[in-house]
């Protein structure tokens, strides 16, 4: 081994960090539950912590730097997190510059759907093709768009926001203003409302993963909630190969086990609205790297490093 | 002068050609009708006769070769068209090379929607900007991708097919198998179609600029179709604007002076649909290069032959 990174997935209520070479090699990994109620000041040092014992493992390689992916919006340039839910206490902060004074070692900020799309590119689903789309299907619904080989990232880092587009002009209200917003019609969040809506379990708020179990035993109702999640998916995909022509658009999230059930409905949907689709080699594919596409990605950024600074 | 090229724009039954330096200075131009009804063979040579005697004018500089924008795929690699009704006889004909032979220089060919963004980047409205995307409204609607100066080209050349997105799920039908498509809401040719749905004239299909005189003189269906046309537009530019977070966006064509009719309802659409566009300097703007965009665009092209060129 030549050189390593370390990446981190950071969420709202834990962290994983992990070192990972120049080939993609998963070399070690913690899973940490960090404490945000102790304050900005607190978690900033569980995060480093984290890395500097990991680093510390490393007796060999050339240490490239650190990236981190987290959800909401970064202003790349800065390295700053504006707009995430899931992080309050860190909004506006100057993140990326406090943690690599606190470890003395380069710093990479992303956003976690960029940072998952990015490892798909790498060394998952994406490693035959230079570009390719992810959404992200969880709560909400993240994209992220990679363009030879690199985040897209749009003039103040907001590109990508692939989960609000526009899929039913007068559909479910979203908190982002719009209503019909692709997250509202298709992430997991949506699947357990729209199973509400359908009185599908004697329950409220059953999760996405019991009405995939109905479906697969043959509920009818529970089917088509996944037939309207992929009609929705199949508008959004659609227009995003009439956009791109790009070779590969990939899916990922909780929902995926459910592929059977909602994947029909989503491509006639999609051959329907493209006829770049119907000419072309274009595959919609399941990503491989699970949850840890987002680690994987904020590994590779370091390597990328040129990317992200003047 | 040190170098100039010269750009064609090639339609279906006319040909314009111009000589332009590095600097984007027009020295010269013809606009020639062609004889499509002669054959393909006689076509291609009113377009070389064109160049050579565009060329044989110039006394000075380097001539760094021809860029033409046509309607229709290109096959970037293969230099071939593909799908254009308006030169169903180029279909399929390895154009650029049997040009290049015949005129012993260097030809590129590229989408008229790529080559009028390109314009529009190169010395139109977005010369200060490196990233930008361009809808041209006409009897289709057109797009192209502008990403870091060149044209974003997808896999197949295919990218940019903006005029096919979804825009209303159970919309208008469209010859390319989906209903709803942009070009089929906001188009010249959609304006005419609603203004006929709405009987607005007295005669069959009015043009978009009877329309806008209508909509200018206060009647208030003409206002109702640009206010229609203006809500489409919206749905894909808040789409456009959430998945590139480009600076600009730049529309063309004839329902231009119209702006001041289907604008607003544009502009509340896309601050309704896009956070992105109600938290960043997005700009929405008149293209500048009117139909002399796609020239300059196309004789930009030998000035970028790299991108074209293994």
């Amino acid at each position: 081994m030549t050189e390593y990174s370390i990446g981190v997935d950071l969420g709202g209520t834990n962290l994983r960090a992990a070192v990972v070479d120049q080939d993609g090699n998963l070399l070690d990994q913690v899973n940490v539950a960090t404490s945000p109620d102790k304050g900005r000041d607190y978690v900033i040092g569980e995060i480093v912590d984290s890395i500097q014992k990991l680093r510390a493992k490393q007796s060999e390689g050339r240490f490239a730097g650190v990236g981190i992916g987290v959800p909401g919006f970064i202003l790349i340039d800065k390295g700053i997190i504006v707009g995430s839910n899931n992080l309050a206490f860190l909004e506006g902060f100057a993140l990326r510059d406090d943690i690599e004074r606190r470890l003395g070692a380069p710093v990479i900020l992303e956003n976690d759907a960029n940072s998952a799309a990015l490892g798909e590119s790498w060394i998952g689903a994406g490693q035959d093709v230079d570009d390719l789309v992810l959404l992200t299907l969880g709560t909400g619904i993240g994209g992220g768009i990679i363009y030879g080989n690199r985040v897209m990232h749009g003039r103040e880092g907001m590109a990508g926001e692939l989960g609000h587009i526009t899929v039913v002009p007068n559909g479910n209200p979203c908190g982002c203003g719009n209503v019909g917003c692709l997250e509202k019609h298709a992430s997991a969040t949506a699947i357990s409302c729209l199973a509400d809506l359908m009185r599908v379990t004697p329950h409220p708020n059953p999760s996405a993963e019991e009405i995939f179990k109905l479906a697969a035993a043959g509920d009818w109702k529970a089917q088509q909630i996944f037939r309207s999640m992929g009609e929705a998916l199949g508008v959004a995909l659609a227009m995003l190969i009439n956009t791109f022509n790009f070779p590969l658009f990939l899916l990922s999230g909780g929902p995926l086990p459910a592929w059977d059930y909602f994947a029909p409905a989503m491509i006639d949907e999609v051959k329907r609205r493209s006829f770049t689709y119907r000419n072309t080699k274009t595959r919609i594919e399941k990503a491989k790297l699970g949850n840890q596409a987002g680690l994987f990605g904020a590994a590779y950024l370091p390597f990328q490093a040129q990317n992200y600074r003047a």
